[in-house]
């Protein structure tokens, strides 16, 4: 072992290790529509505490996407409680707030109101108001969170022939689109060394999650990337996506994720757009380069919200009157941003 | 400084510190036609040797292409040697072997046969001819080399105001695309990590090179994706790119780097293909599956080569005719491999 995580880990709190070394049967839950780091770091809190003695379940108020079957385990995640366990401490994964956890919750209200609780999460937006939480917006996932309690509590993460870190690392590829994103650290890539050492195989879990996608798909980003064009400006970057695309290319309408992605590679332009026709009016995608003008201040201008670099909005008008309104406002902005 | 990288630098050869200790004008070159690994290890070489106390020239027989101008001191790379230094020691990086450097070493080769060597290199195919030699396939990239010899040297890997990391995580990102090839070790993240400490600036560098593109490329990926098709039987996808989608794109051939990459992220397809028109016929791409079949097998159907992942051929007749012909071929070395 030559990846050392001990400075780090010392900063867990120390009422996390109490709670979780303490439990005897533990409910580990995520947030629904489950992605890779809440199903990572709910089955590998579900890991860790029975490493320590305790018996464990997984749950996630949604069925787990294929994408996921190659996590070792993903079978035991449950989409209820286990109405005959004597379950005595819920911790609760990659959850902003404990709605997350989705409408499970309120269908179990007497069991989730009863158990203390254990709060693990990554992001800024959550209010810290439970006293059994553990909050680390400087952490690019929860599950860069789980790895340095587990090394904490004397966990090898080679732990479950190498499940530990194969759950561990796919939360960090996925919060972090493989180290490409901002909120990739130091401490990040050291967890992701440590993770690796203990048999996290990588770029499988990279392949899986970021480089795999079906035919059809393919094809929906070739019609929408193929039609994209340029203001004149050269300061906007804007394609479209119809019903009939989806119907050309046998794509579904969740295929369309990643597209602007794609677009906001364009080297010329400051602001990426992208409208799609949908039952509920045109969807409005916004990406915006690092200093360039508030993807927020586009997407408000329509009723929408989101980040600085990523915003959206729903309009209801037609497609074409819609892409003009947004590329002359993009445009507007994009010359007052100017430096 | 939590990010040790010693026990990792201690594997660095002594003469290796030695020559570079001892030398007091260093001509460090890099391969022609560079990339992010010879341009970054090549000037982080010259830094280190100035942070000892020498001085250096950073030289590459190519001009050096626009994608790098944010790399800190980029100006300084040479098309030739000076003339008129006394260099003592030439230190050749990336370079799996010494014709690599390109037609100037022949233009200057007297002063190239004259000069002692020392060779930096990580690609297996390396001869180790040289006795000058520290040659390391395990290592992602000839950059996490270099990043080690700084670290045994003593030299803080945030010199130059952290242009050596700037310089040193290019070469890392470029050679791992960001981490995601199965070449991205435990070490190559550590040595990351440390880079990031000392202020190399990990997600504008995998934006600079992995997700800018010229709009006109994108407009060509979309229209090459969007005609993507697979085999009736599900094992091949396959696209073609005519001379025609650049003149409707505005794209130039070399744009059309990368296509082949997504094509091969098909969730069912084990092969994917592209043949694309080019003056001297049809150029055949090829991307296979880790455990699927030998791209090499493929390839060297039409007289071409490669690895057995990533191989490629060309082939003198018309696209059509050639396209049949691979696609027959592919799907038999396909359905031979099932399991």
């Amino acid at each position: 072992m030559t990846v050392d995580l001990g400075p780090y880990a010392d900063a867990v709190p120390d009422l996390v290790l109490e709670r979780l070394s303490a439990a005897r049967m533990v409910l580990s839950v995520g947030h629904e529509n489950p992605d890779g780091d809440s199903l990572g770091a709910s089955m590998a809190v579900a890991m860790v505490a029975e490493r320590l003695g305790a018996r464990a379940d997984v749950m996630c108020g949604d069925p787990v996407p294929d994408a996921y079957a190659y996590l070792p385990g993903i079978e035991r995640v449950r989409i209820a409680p286990d109405p005959d366990a004597r379950y005595d401490l819920l911790v609760v994964s990659d959850c902003g707030s404990l709605d997350r956890i989705g409408p499970v919750r309120d269908a179990h209200g007497e069991l989730f109101a009863r158990l203390p609780h254990l709060v693990i999460d990554h992001h800024a937006s959550n209010d810290h108001a439970d006293p059994g939480s553990w909050i680390d917006p400087s952490a690019a996932a929860t599950c860069e969170m789980v790895a340095l309690l587990a090394t904490r509590l004397g966990v090898p993460l080679s732990w479950a022939d190498g499940g530990l870190a194969t759950a561990l690392l796919s939360g960090i590829v996925m919060d972090t689109a493989t180290f490409a994103h901002p909120n990739a650290t130091a401490r990040t890539l050291m967890v992701a060394a440590a993770l690796v050492e203990a048999g996290g195989p990588l770029s499988e879990i990279s392949r899986r999650l970021y480089r795999t996608k079906p035919d059809a798909q393919l094809r929906l980003f070739g019609l929408v990337l193929g039609r994209s064009r340029t203001t004149p400006d050269g300061r906007v970057v804007y394609s479209t996506m119809t019903d009939a695309d989806l119907a050309a290319t046998g794509a579904s309408a969740e295929h369309s994720e990643g597209i602007i992605d794609l677009l906001s590679q364009s080297e010329t332009a400051d602001v990426a757009v992208l409208l799609k026709e949908t039952d509920d009016g045109v969807r409005l995608s916004i990406r915006t380069k690092p200093g360039g003008v508030d993807a927020t201040a586009l997407a408000g201008r329509f009723g929408g919200g989101g980040h600085a670099r990523a915003a959206g909005a729903t309009i209801e008008i037609p497609l074409e009157a819609a892409l003009d309104t947004v590329l002359r406002e993009a445009q507007s902005l994009a010359a007052a941003n100017e430096p």
